[in-house]
């Protein structure tokens, strides 16, 4: 019972393309925390091409890209969120626990139905 | 915009096992149809082998099995939901349902944002 836990995962399709789901989401906002792509790959342990990759769906699937790259500057090459990209991870995020939320009892009963299993040893 | 679709996968974990997902309901309720595992694979695409070892991981999650299979008999072999499968199936649909509605709202608004998909010329 101590074991049973609920996995939720959303995603927002469009066309052929994952638009939003848990991984980029993720993404988006380690690429808030650390300002740039390559640090956000690091420690999600992604290759700096997947995440490069994630990113262009994700710009191309919106009606404005969600991370804008500042080329040159002082500090060249920082990347952050654009307004759309903090709205759309903040609405995907509210929609992510609203669902979360709707289904807490439901899945409180449903796992009591579930057999004990023998405890971790470590 | 047309294009755009919600896509929701919930998964109840049982320590290293999915006790109860999208493609085990879906099993269940080809079994309750079919009453036998074999014509239940056959219409999911599956291999026998596969259903099978799925129908053994949710009969060994639960505090009782979810599938039992009659023995000989004039239908020899026949398969059916135990009364637990049955709830254990309604009451999964019914958390689904129920996380699905809850974020049709927050969807709606958030496939707004998308840009818009050429029509697919089929």
């Amino acid at each position: 019972m101590s074991q049973a836990r609920l996995g939720l995962k959303i995603r927002l399709h469009h066309g052929a393309d994952v638009a939003m789901g848990p991984g980029k989401a993720e993404l988006l906002a380690a690429i808030a925390a650390h300002g740039s792509i390559s640090a956000a790959a690091r420690v999600m342990g992604l290759s700096y091409r997947r995440a490069w990759l994630l990113v262009e769906t994700m710009n191309r699937s919106f009606t404005q890209p969600l991370v804008s790259t500042l080329a040159g500057g002082k500090r060249g090459g920082g990347t952050q969120l654009t307004a759309l990209g903090e709205q759309v991870l903040r609405r995907y995020q509210n929609l992510c626990a609203k669902a979360e939320a709707a289904v807490q009892q439901d899945y409180t009963e449903l796992a009591e139905l579930l057999c004990s299993l023998p405890e971790e040893a470590d």
